[in-house]
C-alpha cells in the first residue's frame, strides 16, 4: 500500500485508548477495503493536507486511524447497484468490510454537533471509492462521557418517581390526540391512570398545538394527576411533548411543569440533540425522547446508521427513558436491533445513568411476556396507544390489562389461560 | 376501499390551499397503493381514533389527505428486500407510487420539528404495509412562508457585501484545515484572497478547536481580510465555522463577529435547523449550512429524504447560501438532483430571498464552465479546496486561476486553448 496511506493504520495498544472514540463502520468499496479505510480516514481527519512547499504532517496527533478490519466476502453485485453506479461502478465484484477507527477526541471535543459532522458528515457519507456505508456503533472512553451529564433521573429515579419497583413501567399514548380539546383528552388520563398506568403521555404528533394549548393541556392533566394521585395514594406520571422550535423549549419546560407535568418529551431529533442536551442541564423533571427522523437513517442494513448509536447518543444528551422501534413488524427492525438498543440503555456507559427503554409499537397486554423474555430485565417500559384507550372498556379497563398480563407471567400461566377469569385482559385478546 | 379510508382522499381544489402543506412522497407497499396511501395519512394525522363509545370525527378538520397518486409498475422484487421481509414480504409482486399528500398547517404552526415530526417521524417511516418510502418534495403556501424571516441577505445581499455581480462567487475551503495554527492558516486565506478568491471558509472539520480556537483564527483572519481589503480596495469574506452545541452558537456568533469574521457556517442538521433558526434571528452577517448528517438520508432513491427538501428547510431556516453534494461521481447524486437541488434555493418560495447554491464536490478552475453550463445562471458558487490551496503556485495562483477558469468561459475559449498563455489556468490543468 501506498505509505502515504499506511500512516492511517495503527495498533489499538499503541494509543491512549482514553484519548479516542472507537468508531465502527460497514462499507461496500471499489478498491480492497484497506484503501478504502485509509481514504475514510482521511476524509473524516487530516487528508494528505500540506501547505505548499511545506513538510508539515499533522497525522501523528490528528489523523483518525484504521485499528480493526475485518473483510467480509466479495460481493456479485453491490447492495446498492444504484449507488454503486454512481460511483463509477461497472459490474466488478465489490469489497465489503467491517472497520474499527480510533478517532482523536481533542478533533471535536465533547460537542454532538462536531461528532455527528466527524463520523457522519460529508467526509463518511461521500468518501471516495466507498459505495455504500453504514455507521455500526460508537464506543466512548470514560474521560469523554465525564464531560457529558447524562440522564439526571434514569432508571432508578423513574422508579422513584412513581414508587414501582418491581416490574416493567407502563406507559399509555392518550388516543385520539389530533384534534381532541384538553379536558376530554385528561378524562381519558384520569382513567387509565385508575387502571393502573404509570405514566399518561402525549403522542409525538401533539405538542403545543391550536386545539390543545401546552398550557391547557399541562394545567387540566396536573389537576387530573393529581385528583388520581389523593384518591389512590400513589403517584403517576403526566408526560407533555414540548417538541417546539428551540427557542421556546426552556420557555416550553417551565410553563408545562409549572402547570402540572411531571415528565416532558421531546422528538429528539427534529428539535435536534444538541438542544436536548441543553434543555437536560436546566430541566427538572425526566427527559423522554421520541423516535422521529432517524427512521430516515436506521432502517437500511448498509446503508446510513444503526439505530443503537442514536440510542447512545440520546442518552449522551440526557434521556431518561428513550422510546425506539420495538419487535412489531411494521417497525422494520431486526431482533438483533431491538436488544442492541436496549443494551445501549442499560450498558455501563462511564458515569452515564442508564435510560429507560421503551421498545415500541402497536402493543397491548399481551405484548409484556414477550418482551419481558426477550430482555430478560423488567427494566423496560410497554407503551400501547390502542391497546389501553382503545380497550372495550375504556382506558380504565386497558390499563387494568396490562397489570394482569404481567400477573400471567409472574405467576407463570399462559395468557389466555390467565384470560379466562380476567376479563379485562380476556376483552383485550378478543379486542385484537 | 373501506369507507373508513376513503375519508383520506380529496379534490386539491375542494381544500384552502393557503392552509395545507403539499408533501410528496415515492414507496412501496405490500397492499394496493390508495390502501397504503390512506394509513401513511392516518398516522400523519389523527388515525381513525375516537373514545370508546363516543360518536366523533377529527377527519374533516385535521386529517392529511391524498390529493394526488401516481400509480407506477407492479415491483416483481422490492426495492430492499430487507425492508419488505421485515414488513412480511412473501415473493408477491409488490406496489409502488408516487403520492401528493395535503397537510392542514395548524397541526404543526410554522415550527421545522414538528414539521420533520409529521413528514418524517415515526409516522412515516413505520406506516403501516410500507416498505420502502422516501419523502420527495415539500410544497409549502406562502402563508406559511410568511412566518419564516427566510435569508436575511440571500444571493443579492451577497453579492453586495462582495462587491461581485456579474459572475459566480469563488469560495475555496482552507486547508490544511486540522491541525495547522491560526497564523500559517491566515496567511493561506491572504494570499488566496490576494489572487481573486472572494470567500475564504472554514472546512467543516475545524470549528472552536484546540489547535485553533474560534478566537484567535478570527481575530487573526479577520486582521488578514482587512489587510487584503485595503491593498486592494475589494470587499473580502472569511467565513468561520461556529458549529458547537446549541448553547454557544449566540456566544460563538457574537466572538467571531467581533473578532472579524463576516460570514458564519453551521453544519446545520447536526446542529439542528431549528436551532440554525434560532440563530438566524439573531445573526448580523451571512449564514452558510454545510452539508453534514443527511447524506445518511439522501442517497437512497426508494428510501429516506430527497436533498432538495433539506434545501427547501435551510432556505426556510434562513440560510444565506447552502452547500449540497454536487456533480462529482464521489458526491452520488445524480444530475437531476443537483439541479432540483440549485432550483430549490432560486426558485421562488413566497416572501423568502433566494439562497446561494454552492454545489459542492473536488472543484477546481475547470469545474466553473461545466457548472455554468448546467446551471444556466451565475448566481452560484464554486467550493475548491484542493483546487485553490494545492495550486502548485499556492493559494495566490489556485485562486487566480479560478478567474481564468471564469474568463475562458465568457469569452467562449476551450479551457485547454486558453491555458495555453495563461501560466495559472494550465498548472491547474496539469496538476489535475
Amino acid at each position: 500500500m501506498d505509505p502515504e496511506l499506511k500512516a492511517y493504520f495503527t495498533d489499538y495498544s499503541s494509543l491512549d485508548n482514553e484519548k479516542h472514540i472507537l468508531v465502527e463502520y460497514y462499507f461496500e468499496s471499489l478498491v480492497p477495503p484497506e484503501v478504502a479505510a485509509a481514504h475514510l480516514c482521511q476524509e473524516m481527519s487530516t487528508a494528505q493536507w500540506h501547505r505548499v512547499g511545506v513538510d508539515e504532517d499533522f497525522r501523528p496527533e490528528f489523523a483518525a486511524k484504521v485499528v480493526d478490519i475485518f473483510k467480509m466476502n466479495l460481493l456479485d453485485e453491490p447492495s446498492s447497484p444504484f449507488l454503486a453506479r454512481q460511483m463509477g461502478w461497472q459490474g466488478e465484484k465489490l469489497f465489503s468490510c467491517r472497520v474499527k477507527i480510533a478517532f482523536p477526541t481533542h478533533n471535536i471535543g465533547a460537542r454532538i454537533p462536531n461528532l455527528l459532522t466527524a463520523f457522519c458528515g460529508e467526509g463518511v457519507f461521500h468518501a471516495p471509492h466507498i459505495c455504500a456505508i453504514r455507521l455500526e456503533d460508537l464506543t466512548f472512553p470514560e474521560e469523554f462521557l465525564a464531560e457529558f451529564e447524562g440522564p439526571q433521573f434514569g432508571v432508578g429515579g423513574l422508579r422513584q418517581i412513581l414508587d414501582v419497583h418491581d416490574r416493567p413501567i407502563f406507559m399509555g399514548v392518550i388516543k385520539p390526540n389530533i384534534g381532541l380539546l384538553p379536558e376530554p383528552y385528561g378524562e381519558l388520563a384520569y382513567q387509565a391512570w385508575l387502571g393502573g398506568l404509570d405514566i399518561a403521555m402525549d403522542d409525538e404528533l401533539i405538542a403545543d398545538s391550536c386545539w390543545s394549548s401546552l398550557e391547557d393541556r399541562c394545567h387540566l392533566l396536573g389537576q387530573f394527576r393529581k385528583k388520581v394521585e389523593l384518591e389512590i395514594n400513589h403517584p403517576k406520571i403526566f408526560q407533555a411533548n414540548i417538541t417546539d422550535e428551540v427557542e421556546n423549549l426552556i420557555p416550553n419546560h417551565d410553563l408545562a411543569v409549572r402547570m402540572g407535568a411531571n415528565a416532558l418529551m421531546l422528538n429528539s431529533m427534529t428539535v435536534g440533540l444538541s438542544a436536548c442536551r441543553m434543555l437536560r442541564s436546566h430541566s427538572r423533571v425526566p427527559l423522554v425522547s421520541h423516535f422521529d427522523l432517524y427512521g430516515a437513517m436506521t432502517q437500511i442494513p448498509f446503508q446510513g446508521i444503526r439505530e443503537q448509536v442514536f440510542i447512545k447518543l440520546q442518552r449522551l444528551a440526557g434521556f431518561d427513558a428513550i422510546l425506539f422501534a420495538g419487535f412489531d413488524s411494521r417497525m422494520k427492525s431486526t431482533h438483533e436491533d431491538v436488544l442492541a438498543n436496549v443494551a445501549a440503555c442499560l450498558s455501563p456507559m462511564g458515569n452515564l445513568k442508564p435510560s429507560l427503554p421503551i421498545p415500541a409499537g402497536s402493543q397491548w397486554a399481551g405484548s409484556i411476556a414477550p418482551l419481558y423474555e426477550a430482555l430478560g430485565t423488567i427494566d423496560f417500559a410497554v407503551v400501547p396507544g390502542r391497546g389501553v384507550f382503545e380497550h372495550p372498556l375504556g382506558p380504565h379497563g386497558g390499563a387494568f390489562s396490562l397489570h394482569q398480563g404481567w400477573d400471567a407471567v409472574k405467576k407463570g400461566i399462559p395468557l389466555d389461560e390467565y384470560a379466562q377469569d380476567h376479563e379485562e385482559l380476556r376483552l383485550a385478546i378478543e379486542s385484537r
